[in-house]
């Protein structure tokens, strides 16, 4: 009998929102691997979109180190924060998660008027990362709990926002229809000499009927008028960018994230927008490790009709198409317009509940049913690879041909 | 190109308690195999194991008919209740489904006393199929919410149970206690040519720590109290069958089945005993039609640790191997123990739920669930299909080899 090479399975997960971070994930996925098939090779791969968790995934896949600062948070009061310093070679490069100093989670429920949350620990972050010496610093953005087109951060890095008066405007977004002009004489000068690249996802524009204020005021917090205030204070904000640094933001990829962070950062320090996937995953190799994979397990909190519209399994899907491999995916919760994730290169889902629960409960439960589903669903592409084998040896069940035109 | 044979599934499932018939699951999954191979030979085979809805479901098989009757039903008010008679060649064959007229679902939750419960009805059901010139009848067992022993159903054909002063008991299983002697001089005559085939758990026992007045009492809505009296109640029937009719029916195997149905009509009627899918699953021609798939699909409301004990899923796996086929479960809720159906042969399985749920509106969705649960599972089969293939064919990825060694 010929030696066995071991199967290999590389595991690229999200974190599931509010319930586990990405490497927990990802090992309660490869704890269902190894149950069905024990001698597997397992590559685990957290994955990060820029989002809650991103600076520490990093930190960990880098051997960097994780740096803790106490900001002012969303709503005025301190909050633990932290921001990471990468391991690895080139250019010291902090990680800023927006989320770790305004994210909505930081915002109690009774406080969510996003034109009054501010960013201001978020500048505090990019402060430290500079008094720790780092060269180039990857914003993270996602889950944020702000709309202030990142005026709050610019603050905290030395500019001023001032009302026709020449006084200084107070914190939030909604006041950004008051501001005339902005004074960046005294912004902190080492960040002349530092790489600032924002993660964003390219959707999230600043203005207009798909600006941030319309798309996430609402689940921010914001009434429809707030909504309508904050859509006016970004039209502003937009117009004030643009004739201090000659860039129009309005409708700039990426420039509505984080309630206008992105579009705050480029338009007064001239950081650059990316593509949130393009910043952050780049750091863990992933397409090398997926191209070497027999098989590619992604999750996600929610499968539904935003997969495809930037979210981790979609874009797992779309490098390891690249190289062939067959890519499938678990949900927490699989919503509607799940099936559009087929065409992003999902060639498979499956949701992990096994019985009428409470969210609260899944959620609770998440790593044991992560794990029990993964084993569910290896099992069942396990009884289509007997089909499959038989197909190419078997003249018994013909029938079975029928599989290669299928998929 | 040569030509392409369709794919073949057989598709076998059980009802869904509460929510759908067993001819509802398999459209459901049917609908489902359909999206994801259009062209694919669907064999639908709803299963029955002799509980609701196994009267319409033979019926509808064999290209039967259904007789409406109303009969006394277990709390003593009338109820539309029916019987079968089957279609096909051989002796003219009734199934009186015991759930039709003596069911949990006709007992009031209210009134659920199984020491008061009665099953007149199924002695009515029978009489109307010997009415109707059947020569066999089959009696279905499961879903029961009486504990009688059978005696209300005697008492219809024509039995009289008396107490010590020769006076008639009333109705239910804990006046079996007061039985002194039993009067079938007036049994219904045609009984003595009709063949009585009793489709039973074989698990289910009429006396002992294993009986049924302690099994089901208190599912039936039994105090402790009534438990205990009706386990009295059920060991004084088992002498009184034995003096009666020479036959110690306390610990034979189905004697126990729908509240000791089958110990008083065996031991008074002379019916036999057998394992419930003997009696009902060869009317619908099961292992030839499973021989014949390339994939079987089964479900149940629900796996977990008593599958394996005679439940559908675990019968269709058992004949399903005998012929080499593949089998997968479909379930709608997943419980403790699902993991002991592989021992039975069910080769992979998959829940339904798509989302935290509550359990009642799982069932008013049930059919779209299991419609889309389907479409998932057989795109994870077809995910293992190409790896199996790959396999066969591929010197790129030596690795999936180890597939080989699977399952």
């Amino acid at each position: 009998m010929p030696a066995t090479v071991p199967m290999r399975f590389a595991i690229a997960p999200s974190g599931f929102k509010e319930s586990l971070t990405a490497e927990a994930v990802a090992d309660a996925i490869a704890a269902g691997v190894r149950r069905v098939v024990p001698g597997a090779v397992v590559d685990t791969i957290p994955l990060v979109d820029g989002g809650e968790g991103s600076a520490k995934t990093l930190a960990a896949a880098t051997g960097g180190d994780i740096v803790e600062v106490t900001v002012e948070g969303p709503v005025g009061r301190p909050v633990a924060s932290h921001f990471a310093v990468l391991g690895g070679r080139g250019p010291r490069t902090a990680v800023v998660e927006m989320a770790a100093a305004a994210g909505l989670r930081l915002v109690p429920p009774g406080e969510r008027d996003p034109g009054r949350t501010c960013t201001y620990g978020v500048g505090q972050l990019i402060r430290a990362a500079l008094d720790a010496g780092c060269e180039r610093i990857l914003v993270g953005c996602g889950d944020s709990g702000t709309s202030d087109g990142g005026a709050g951060a610019l603050r905290a890095l030395g500019m001023r926002l001032l009302d026709a008066d020449g006084e200084p405007v107070g914190r939030g977004g909604a006041v950004l229809s008051s501001v005339a002009s902005l004074d960046t004489s005294e912004l902190d000068p080492r960040l002349a000499s530092t790489e600032i690249l924002v993660a964003c996802n390219p959707h999230n524009l600043l203005t207009g009927e798909r600006g941030v204020a319309r798309v996430f005021g609402p689940q921010k917090g914001a009434t429809p008028e707030q909504v309508e205030r904050l859509s006016e204070a970004m039209d502003h904000w937009a117009w004030l960018l643009s004739a201090h640094g000659g860039l129009d933001l309005s409708t700039a990829a990426g420039g509505g994230a984080s309630g206008g962070l992105g579009a705050g950062l480029a338009g007064v320090l001239g950081a650059r927008l990316l593509p949130r996937f393009d910043v952050m995953l780049n750091h863990v190799d992933l397409d090398a490790r997926l191209a070497m994979a027999d098989l590619v397990i992604t999750a996600e909190g929610a499968i539904d009709f935003q997969t495809p519209r930037g979210k981790v399994p979609a874009e797992v899907a779309r490098r390891a198409k690249k190289y062939g491999r067959p890519v499938i995916a678990l949900a927490g919760t699989i919503g509607h317009g799940a099936q559009s994730s087929y065409d992003a290169g999902i060639d498979a889902f499956a949701g992990i509940l096994a019985a009428p629960i409470a969210l609260s409960e899944a959620i609770s439960q998440a790593e044991q049913l992560i794990t029990d589903a993964t084993e569910r669903a290896l099992r069942l592409i396990f009884v289509g690879a007997t089909i499959g084998r038989a197909e190419q040896v078997s003249t018994v069940s013909p029938a079975r041909r029928h599989l290669s035109r299928m998929k």
